[in-house]
């Protein structure tokens, strides 16, 4: 396992499909086929068989003496403007790995790299999309008629990429079941471990999220005319739920947003008559999740009452947390530790991977590189290189080690 | 004084000029023009000389023994979709009250009816632009360039209905000084009389404003990987601000509205990095004013600093406030409780008046009608027709008194 080697492939992805605007692979378009050329070209060099299942992922199997198939992998394609190595990372971390082991001769299991296509959903919306369809959580009718800005849609897209959308529902047939484990390295994407100076960590799990929409109406009036004991503003309704909100988050240590607030009629003149604020709630645990949701509701139906407005909250979209494998994230907090030589820290992920699908169908598990004052979806985003290197000898580790003797 | 008779006007110039979609008297327009020849036709029932200043107020003047003036009126212009008493109610209270003292024979003083041009600043956004040209506090510079939705100038408006913008400054030279008092009948705009059973009151003064943006500075984030310990967040910094605010407000006996929240980058998935508040802030008293804004200045940046976030204050627009003629003030408020029978109640205007300019030039005072659910700037405004009756009797009473005995 040679780091160097990976961040070398990362800086010439770089090079090839993205700069200091960032990267631009966004997926089922020509930058991000490029992305994958060049993969495919590294691959080359390997005693491997490359294919694409049917939702366009890229698989890469280097046979073992079992079928039984440790999948490793993320994906190449990026947000527009995004960073570096988010996704990328995990892609050349595994290929990285993929090496390693080659090197080692035939393995005693069959060790697969996966490049999952439209992590992002950055063209229309659906995130997550390749390795959905192969966990079979996919739901066709729901995205057949996603378009992007241009007005193609996303069967059109997936066509001119050689993927036939009606097949996408079935991408995981005949594979799903001999998948062992599936292993992923990417950037945290959050402050966490560089706060605390750690290049790497073992991922718990993805969080659950609960995400709405918090309606307060009161009453609108003039601003000079309407005496404070008339008032129902609905924006100091809204201000003290968001407040509350804060407080929910801290009781039961998940983490609470209100991202945006709108005041209606909005002007400076007027006593906001209603007021909308959008709220995104996460938890690692079901029931975390679900006291945080009840109570930021309850604090919101509070705050309309103290101010004589009424409440309603309308939802928007909600997951369940995804606990990884137990004895996969003790194995990946062994390799952090090994890599590090300080005790591994482990930590939920605030985000959604492709992970958080695989682990419907597999043991699963994740490494988290540090990530640079958390910079994420950004040219900005960055990993200091000495822990890239940790990370990537960590994830290796792992690798390895399930290959070499299984789920723990 | 025959009250239905004002109110017969009142309905007969909604009829000409305004309708279900409400009035639509807006200043230098033919639908303005209009309701200034309706005005002017019933002037010529009466002895009086009428006339235009040079900012295109007009006035109707009966002249009496004394040449000293006692200017009763309001203003005939209204915002697009406006209310059918908002400003008419004055000019047509005025001219009955000019009626009944006509019919009495000359008076001890002269009296001027007067109907303010532009006192809403519809088309150009400057308010108060008759009344301040005549007070000698226009600032024709800082006027010269504003422009309508279809990029007529201000002057140029002004000139396609004779006014010669450069002459407006010198609109009040010459009867400026002749002024005893000045006395204004208009709807309250406010929920206050209302709510308390009142026809009518007595105006203290117009509200001093102090209009300024809160701006937080935090740091953005993902919403899902960045822990509620490494957060900045500007929303939670202005939602504090904001219900500090109204605590502000409570404690001072002012008002004080945050009408709009942005928060940036805006959207539910990322701690917000900035916000910005829009701060209104009104105060009788010139000490009560400033200790508001000062301590809502240190209100926010205290909510800042809890959330390790920056606060800075942008001005936008301050005003003093004008006490109104205690003398006056204590007249309108013996004509209140002479027409209702109840003691009379006084409160401060929480909008501008045309009152508030002539304040700067001689003794002013105004007579508030009660306003149905305080809606204002609508066509739902309205006033409850037995409340139409006592105010515009208390206004009469009122004129009577001053133009009898003069200022208290």
């Amino acid at each position: 396992m040679d780091p160097a080697r990976a961040i070398a492939d990362l800086r010439e992805l770089h090079r090839l499909t993205g700069g200091p605007g960032g990267a631009r692979r966004v997926c089922w378009t020509g930058e991000w086929a490029r992305a994958r050329d060049f993969l495919t070209g590294r691959l080359e060099e390997l005693p491997v068989t490359v294919e694409r299942d049917g939702a366009g992922n890229l698989w890469a199997l280097l046979q073992g003496d079992s079928d039984e198939i440790v999948a490793i992998g993320s994906h190449v394609d990026s947000v527009p403007a995004g960073g570096w190595l988010d996704g990328a990372l995990g892609v050349f971390g595994a290929l990285e790995a993929l090496r390693s082991i080659a090197d080692g001769g035939r393995p005693g299991r069959t060790v697969a790299l996966v490049d999952w296509a439209d992590e992002e959903g950055a063209r229309f919306g659906r995130s997550l999309l390749g390795s959905s369809a192969f966990a079979g959580t996919l739901e066709l009718g729901a995205v057949a008629g996603l378009a992007d800005a241009d007005g193609v849609t996303l069967p059109e897209a997936v066509a001119a990429h050689g993927v036939d959308f009606e097949a996408m529902a079935s991408a995981g047939d005949g594979r799903r079941e001999r998948l062992a484990a599936y292993l992923e390295l990417h950037i945290e994407q959050g402050p966490v471990l560089e706060a605390e100076g750690l290049p790497c960590g073992a991922v718990l799990g993805t969080f659950g999220v609960e995400r709405w929409r918090a309606v307060l109406t009161g009453r609108a009036g003039h601003a000079g005319s309407t005496p404070m004991d008339r008032r129902a503003d609905a924006g100091v309704a809204a201000a003290r739920g968001i407040v509350a909100l804060q407080a929910v988050a801290r009781r039961h240590g998940g983490v609470c947003t209100a991202g945006r607030a709108d005041f209606d009629p909005g002007i400076v003149t007027a006593v906001p008559g209603r007021a909308e604020v959008l709220v995104d709630q996460r938890h690692l645990d079901t029931g975390g999740l679900a006291a945080m949701h009840t109570e930021a509701q309850q604090a919101f139906a509070h705050a309309a009452a103290e101010e004589g407005c009424d409440f309603t909250s309308e939802p928007i979209w909600r997951i369940d947390p995804v606990p990884f494998h137990a004895g996969l994230v003790d194995a990946a907090a062994d390799a952090c530790a090994a890599a590090t030589g300080s005790p591994a820290r482990r930590l939920p992920s605030g985000a959604l991977h492709d992970a958080s699908e695989l682990a419907r169908v597999c043991p699963a598990a994740m490494v988290f590189s540090s990530s640079v004052g958390g910079v994420s979806h950004a040219p900005a985003e960055d990993t200091a290189e000495a822990h890239l290197e940790r990370a990537l000898s960590a994830y290796g580790d792992l690798v390895h080690r399930v290959v070499a003797t299984g789920v723990p």
